[in-house]
């Protein structure tokens, strides 16, 4: 790492709050500690330019294949938390909640906009671009290399977070028990059974649509809109999708995503693209009064799971991945029995979720895979020199997503 | 209808609060009012002595079964609720929230504590055990009706609501998406697809065992650990389970329970019963802190809901089937995102969830069929002389589950 002595510039967010700047900085050696100003951004890719003592084929032997398979000059993604990929949890697939795992960009760990970048536990935490074998895909390994070239790192860059996080959402709320009934044609409980539906419970064609709301159409709510189309027009499953947002920018960014994916990509069924008063007039005409049976809560805060209750059917799901503060849940025990509501909350496990998100991001390079079309997530990229700035306009709500090239 | 003018005795509630009496009253006919008295009791099973006029082949066209196929006696087992079998939910198999739906026993509609009881909506609700083919089964039409001949009046009384609602709670979480990594030895989110796992993702078996905590181990409770040992033992799941109850003497009841089960019914696994500290304990030490993956809640009140929370993992289900107040929930947004904790609340579709009912309460016998033993979840049948006097002493914690036969 000799040539890797010296400082580098970083985008640091200095205490109290908002006090964004970029500084020159040392370039980080082995383990850190904490640090009071730490560097922002929990989304980031890279190239391996260094490794630990802990890669190596000698002392790699019965860890993730990471560490014996990543050389300098790959080409890596990084979740948005660290995870050992070699605890319990990890296994089972459940990354976010690595017994060691730390949020990137957090005053326990530096994150991403800087020039370099230290990643903990990394054999476990990278997705290794350069190494296609290591994971499950629709695609044929020759398909994804590929796909790779066709890929811009900015277009990578929605590995990091937001597309994984969308997918999970969706994963979640399709294979919810209480959906089962929709997906399978087949009513509870027979819909988990090869058992035969006896004469006289057969579902009707108009029960089987699956309506869903997504609550909140941020970029991480349009990735999830795009995987939910993805998933329900694939597996050819009746849908009427009520996207809402009450900011009007973010529903014009939706309807031109939506606008973008071709006819195959949203078949057999409806989207709408509405306000919160437009959803619930939506939801009662579309249902006739008996609700959404999922809703996609994609906020995190108390309204948007006031809304979500709103609009779900008695035997409905709310699947919830907006980071929740400790406020009290607005609804009673007495609300969720009475409508025998189901709820998931929490983190996406990021790095579990990469390979189904990576096969959506090569199927939708028209939406992730463009830069400041209406349809585009990614507003622009700029070097760090514009980086202060690009806070502040975020903050009072004047662009959308900015990518930092920290060696533009 | 000639025959059912007069009077019957029933067992009846009037207000304001527990004062139980035998009455003498009218025999219900047609559609009946509001009642300030109300006849007590949810569970009920009887022979038909009268049809209603939607009843019989003509004006039963497109309508469920029943309606053309009940026949005056047939013996039935009525669901705790009033279904209509026709509408959207119910047609899903959502029959605990029809949109018509009543609960037997309320002061919206008396319930089965009586000589003769008036089951609105009777082609829907009613489980018709005089016509096997009408359900589907692991049993052969052959088996069922040599299944029915051997089984008696209150062994079929536990259809009604505790054995569907035990069935229901371990099928919820058996088959929710947070567990499948247990079930199908993939990780998330390989366990929904038929993609192989790549080297190196591979689950240990120490993380397979599906460890399951069951809070309440009343009749619902215990009905819920043997369904639940049913489907691990029957699906070879590596399981642990920690069923528990402050209260001694369910605690002996539920150990009864598990001792009358064959070894068949329950190998595979580990199964302790234990009061709230002990199960902490347990918790900790099977899990080495982790917690449980599935927490069956069966009691339906704050604590037991706080004490679900501490014992689930991360990425673990809480599925909930104690009827809850209007009281807050006992945690936050954030404490539900921080655990990545999944919910399940609600009533059970009774009517939906009878033919698996069914078919476990023909494998239970031993438990199910026999009364006053210690693993019956029966403890006396009596007659109406003594109903008052039961209710008393069940209210004092005397004595279990008491059936009334109201023809003795």
């Amino acid at each position: 790492m000799s040539e890797l002595n010296g400082t580098q510039k970083a985008v640091r967010w200095h205490p109290p709050s908002y006090d964004v700047r970029v500084d020159d900085i040392p370039i980080p050696q082995g383990h850190s500690g904490v640090h009071d100003v730490h560097i922002c951004g929990h989304e980031f890719i890279g190239e391996v330019v260094a490794l630990g003592s802990s890669f190596g084929a000698e002392s790699a032997k019965g860890r993730p294949p990471l560490y014996s398979r990543l050389e300098v000059g790959h080409k890596v993604v990084s979740p948005f938390t660290v995870n050992c990929g070699e605890c319990s949890v990890c296994r089972l697939g459940y990354t976010a909640r690595c017994t060691g795992s730390l949020l990137f960009g957090s005053p326990l760990l530096n994150g991403g906009q800087a020039q370099y970048v230290r990643v903990p536990k990394a054999g476990g935490t990278l997705f290794d671009l350069s190494e296609p074998s290591t994971w499950a895909s629709s695609m044929t390994e020759t398909e994804k290399e590929k796909a790779l070239s066709n890929l811009s790192d900015s277009s990578l860059l929605m590995l990091a977070d937001i597309l994984p996080t969308g997918v999970f959402a969706a994963t979640q709320a399709i294979n919810h028990p209480k959906v089962q009934p929709f997906i399978t044609g087949k009513p509870w409980p027979l819909c988990f059974s090869s058992a035969p539906v006896p004469e006289g419970l057969q579902i009707l064609d108009e029960d089987k649509v699956f309506t869903v709301a997504i609550v909140g159409l941020g970029p991480v709510g349009v990735c999830a809109a795009v995987s939910l189309l993805d998933i329900v027009s694939t597996r050819k499953i009746p849908f009427r999708i009520i996207a809402i947002d009450p900011n009007g920018s973010r529903r014009e960014k939706m309807k031109a995503v939506y606008g973008a994916i071709d006819e195959d990509g949203k078949a057999g069924g409806e989207f709408v693209v509405v306000s919160v008063d437009e959803a619930k007039q939506k939801s009662k005409e579309w249902t006739h009064g008996v609700g959404c049976t999922a809703v996609l809560e994609v906020v995190g805060n108390t309204s948007a799971l006031e809304l979500a209750y709103d609009l779900v059917r008695a035997f409905g799901v709310i699947t919830s991945v907006g980071v929740h503060q400790q406020r009290p849940l607005p609804f009673t025990g007495g609300n969720a029995y009475d409508k025998n509501v189901s709820l998931d909350f929490g983190r996406c496990p990021a790095r579990a979720m990469f390979p189904p998100a990576f096969d959506l991001l090569v199927k939708r390079q028209d939406i992730f895979g463009t830069i400041g079309q209406p349809a585009s997530l990614i507003d622009k990229i700029v070097d760090f020199g514009q980086a202060e700035e690009s806070y502040r306009a975020f903050d009072k709500g004047e662009v959308g997503k900015v990518l930092f090239d920290p060696w533009k």
